[in-house]
């Protein structure tokens, strides 16, 4: 039999409309029920229908396009003339919706095992007593990356898929080997990832147990892992190489121009990724680093890292002239709030930064961010920008992110910060299929005892708009929630159910007789 | 056979140890390893021994004390010589750990249906738009509570339960019937509680369809269910009464002076719980309704209602002289961090608060506060601390508050909130024995793809101390983690292990052949 050549989803889509960074424009949902159909060879939307409102009318497509379902549970014809295709439908009782998929625009994916851990200190003296040590430890000198490095990029690929991300621009550490394997997994995993070995060899900032013993090596080494990403899938399909200067502090000035250069040496250019303005104390050092620069953000543009594929991590503590630079260069940038509060590195102000034009999007920043998922940062992001708003000087509610506006960082944002606008964020024609199911769980489904739902922590009671059940799922959602992700159209998580196991049991009843078998369940325990 | 005559409890012990509010003494965690036993009759912990190190000392132990277990995975022993007792592990590889139940002392029973519908609201607005007509619900007219607040008040119990919550001050409604049916729920499921009728009549700023019909009306319906409380648990084991004005602007001055001179007719005077200083803008609206007092603090004084037995939730923007007086009159603060923070009412200053010798605990205040997780108050406390500590002018980072204090306040601090510091909040003899028994993953334990766990999102590497695994559970962890909760030395909560099912079968297969039996259950899909 001919494996499918559609998948067809049913149900309800919910998506952000796009809308230009400075338009001012109020972000709404867009709620739409109806089928859309994805081509498996080019993982792309090829179609979609809202007026399918109902089971008959998807009934109807079906018969219309000449379709013929091989698997789901819509019923199977035998008709070779037409053409093979699987249905997944979003529940409709347990209020499942397809969503974009998350995009998160800054992660350390190295990191990930120290998530939590962060003490009382804040950038500077962190990077010193959790992070480097850990960093250092995905790399011996030899060609193999340690089981250290595998465990830890297994579980956060894992970790991101489960909570939704289906894009990631990972920071990995400065060790060939470990950052190729980082690309091995979320090529394997199906996870669309940017992949960046970590440049760092300034000696007045780094420790000598973890640096590029020099600005040649770092280069040198950076294009080793570009060669290999892009051996390993070279249309960048899944995984692409972006290059990451760690932070201005930690690179010399011929690492940062050869960085810049090399970036530049591709067509198109090469994505980078690095940190700007995260913190006070940072800031002041890099004044005093680059005396003849007049910011931090001038520090990148004058070595060549400040393009339109960059993307700058924080920028908690721009001056109006760097945004106006940044915006210029049409920079992104990658907001990172749950970080920015446990580091206490400040309120970062992104309705200025919208307002000035410029692209933005959310990042986790594991583990200078306590959660890899994407929804805890959507969380964060509007409770900080309540608190920039009670802070202002004038209250105006004005900085208040909306749980839609910060829905839209997370997916159409990210897509343009990570430079994929048109190809992911969103469902139309062409894109990517790039999507997460959602489910939440209905109170009236059980009695007040069954609290140990698999479905998660979002109750909805049953009078809710789908503006509120969203309402709902952003504030009291997790990983539960999310029960199937794709990414380029491909199936590349589902959630185990365990509350069908015993459906599951049932549904073998029928080829013995029902007596029996329910005598063997209730001895079985069941 | 008798009922077991105690419960040992075996593994881990954590917990924080006391410390006076303005001793600015650090918070350190308390680990023990050992045994503690706690009496069936009175619920309250009767001994431990720390030196009760293996399992052999345990077994040591038993025999010392002419202890017989009769259940748990000790050796049975037939001798009726011997005390019955009942044993309880927290499993190793699990790294499990009995910690004290957490105390909310400031929870909406009522406004759990709203967790998460919030807009962009602040306070007044949301209490009008979103609250008030949730409320007023819950009552209609009749003397049986509507299916409505069954519903949510069940799932209140069940979520903060789940979440490890032994003891929370609730906030109902103004309606009689109802209030009356969260303290049945309470008492039945064995949470300690304290239940507030609210009390509601100024007609200039309540709602037509939502306020007491007088202040005498205010007052006999209080009454009347203070006297159900105390009718259902007359020694208040489990339930309590608590008197609870909503906050001045929505109280006549006869009902406030009627409600302090209710609670002050008891011995001991009856809890008082209610809002000041959450909002600027309430703030100034309280300065308008009372022009004669000399601050928001004031009018509860004023009125009897500023006692040691008096919670008062946010405390955002108390004045020095405010704090001062409320120290003065000994009345406790319950700190609303996840609530203040998505209604944008700003950043109380907690640390000034402790410095000032007051007591303070955690609230979720749900749903200004959008989780009823405890855990989620404790993580946004840390937060917001360290959000202070960015935009005070010296910043000095003695602001913060570390995960140790944080959890202090949720266990120990809460207790002296609710006038309870010898009775809960800790691991000491002749306390209540109001616990949770916490469980964290190993990553070590399953392959990469087994993410779908419901062990939850805390990943232990393995490497980690205990107060390591302490961070990452605080802000990784959710209610996957709480694997048991008891109140009052009773089990009230335990978190059923979906992934035992398995075991559970295979434990019955020795009764028939096993050929047969594997045959059978790969058969029934297993």
């Amino acid at each position: 039999m001919m494996p499918p050549v559609y998948t067809i989803f049913y149900g309800t889509f919910i998506q952000l409309p796009r809308i230009p960074a400075s338009s001012g424009q109020k972000h709404v949902l867009d709620i739409n029920h109806g089928a859309l159909w994805v081509s498996n060879e080019s993982g792309r939307v090829e179609g979609f229908d809202w007026g399918v409102c109902t089971e008959e009318k998807l009934h109807d497509l079906l018969q219309d396009k000449g379709w013929r379902v091989v698997s789901g549970d819509v019923e199977e014809e035998e008709d070779g003339e037409k053409t093979a295709v699987r249905v997944v439908k979003a529940s409709e009782k347990r209020h499942g919706f397809f969503f974009p998929g998350f995009i998160d625009t800054h992660i350390h994916a190295s990191q990930y095992p120290n998530s939590g851990i962060f003490g009382s200190s804040t950038l500077l003296d962190w990077l010193e007593k959790y992070t480097f040590p850990l960093e250092s430890s995905y790399g011996d000198g030899s060609d193999v990356a340690p089981q250290k490095a595998l465990t830890a990029y297994e579980k956060v690929i894992a970790r991101t898929l489960s909570n939704g991300t289906t894009c990631a621009a990972y920071y990995a550490t400065i060790h060939v080997p470990a950052t190729n394997l980082l690309a091995d997994l979320c090529l394997k995993r199906g996870q669309r990832a940017f992949i960046g070995r970590i440049c760092m060899d300034n000696p007045d900032f780094c420790p000598d147990y973890y640096r590029d013993a020099s600005a040649e090596e770092s280069l040198r080494a950076t294009e080793a892992t570009i060669a290999h990403i892009r051996s390993i899938d070279p249309a960048g399909r899944v995984v692409a190489p972006i290059i990451t200067p760690r932070f201005a502090p930690t690179c010399s000035q011929i690492s940062l121009s050869g960085l810049g250069k090399l970036a530049a040496s591709f067509d198109p250019p090469l994505r980078i990724q690095t940190h700007i303005s995260e913190n006070k104390n940072e800031v002041a050092l890099v004044r005093e680093l680059f005396p003849d620069s007049t910011s931090y953000a001038d520090v990148y543009d004058r070595h060549g890292l400040l393009t339109p594929r960059t993307i700058l991590a924080h920028a908690v503590h721009l001056t109006p002239a760097e945004r106006l630079l940044i915006h210029s260069r049409e920079a992104k940038i990658s907001h990172c709030p749950a970080s920015n509060s446990a580091l206490g590195s400040g309120l970062c102000p992104v309705r200025t930064l919208l307002d000035d034009g410029i692209a933005v999007g959310l990042g986790t920043d594991v583990s200078g961010g306590y959660s890899p998922s994407v929804l805890e940062a959507v969380r964060q992001a509007i409770l900080v920008s309540r608190l920039v708003s009670y802070s202002a000087e004038q209250q105006t509610g004005r900085e208040n992110l909306s749980v839609e506006e910060a829905l839209y960082l997370a997916t159409r944002g990210g897509a343009k910060v990570v430079d994929m606008a048109d190809q992911i964020g969103g469902f139309e024609v062409g894109m990517f299929w790039d999507a997460q199911l959602i489910e939440l769980s209905s109170v009236e489904d059980r009695s007040a005892e069954t609290i140990n739902d698999p479905q998660g922590n979002v109750d909805i009671f049953g009078w809710e708009s789908w503006e509120e059940k969203i309402q709902k799922w952003v504030w009291s959602g997790d990983d539960r929630n999310v029960k199937a992700v794709w990414v380029n159209g491909e199936l590349v998580y589902q959630r185990s159910q365990k509350e069908t196991r015993k459906s599951v049991v049932h549904a073998n009843i029928p080829v013995v007789p029902r007596s029996w078998v329910s005598f063997l369940l209730r001895w079985l325990g069941f």
